[in-house]
């Protein structure tokens, strides 16, 4: 079994969620947002943030982890401020041991929807049906779940009884 | 007496400093620079920087903390990487329970060499001339000391025997 924990990094908003793969199928463990109070100075949201994340991989210890690549050039103060709770969870991830792995977010669009245009709304509803779960997640949470899920269909799978992996 | 760190975030280089207030006289109790080697991930750097910091903070005990602020337009990709480090100082100081202010750095720049304008080596030069160091700091560790000299400059000054507080 390999359990992978999906982020999606934000100072306001952060998603994760951790998807698991037993053989060659996927299985939803658990999803959800950190919402930081954005009353609150950036170091308390990243406290919050560093603390949700340290109880996220306590529950599930996953063995990796998934977070998108940065790659936008427009603004340098949002990707600077994204790239403080970026920071933050690559630091708790390496932290707790786990290996990272980031994707541009098209790769994900692609992996999850078909097309690396795919709106947030058809990536939503393509993890929904993928996991098998009753609704689709919301925002952030739904785009970290797609993070794991891309890094799963792209991680060689063990194959049973033989010595070497493939890859899908 | 009055501790501030002062930090200047990099995620190869990160320099620190931390300066004393007794009554209205600045003295330089210690500087240096975390230097996280650039053949590991960046998660593995922010790890080390970490570590680092605590130390700093479990060693000196700084009331405040002074970090420069982020605003540079050119480029998001070094603007996104330089918030991963700030957003690790942000959140270990956060954690420690420091106040954290920052200041533009042409303001340091004005505060510590009386222009806004001022070199690099100008900046070292008055931050060793004002902290009566024997030689000038390195680089990073310069700039953490010139945060740390430029909050103390501005921080009200508590006057003895008077309940108010006066800005300088």
């Amino acid at each position: 079994m390999t359990t992978v924990l999906g982020l999606d990094p934000g100072t306001r908003h952060f998603g994760w969620g951790v998807v698991e793969r037993r053989g060659t199928r996927l299985f939803h463990a658990a999803h959800g947002i950190v919402h930081a109070d954005e009353r609150t100075s950036i170091a308390a949201r990243l406290v919050v943030i560093e603390l949700a994340l340290v109880e996220v991989i306590a529950a599930h210890a996953p063995d990796e982890a998934s977070v998108e690549t940065i790659f936008f050039a427009k603004d340098a103060q949002a990707a600077a401020k994204l790239g403080h709770a970026r920071g933050v969870a690559l630091l708790v991830c390496a932290r707790a041991g786990l290996d990272v792995y980031e994707y541009p977010p098209a790769r994900v669009k692609k992996a999850v929807a078909g097309s690396g245009r795919a709106e947030k709304a058809q990536v939503a509803q393509m993890v929904r049906i993928v996991l098998g779960l009753a609704e689709a997640p919301v925002g952030d949470a739904a785009d970290a779940l797609a993070l794991a899920v891309t890094h799963l269909h792209r991680a060689p799978i063990p194959i049973p009884g033989m010595k070497g992996v493939r890859r899908r």
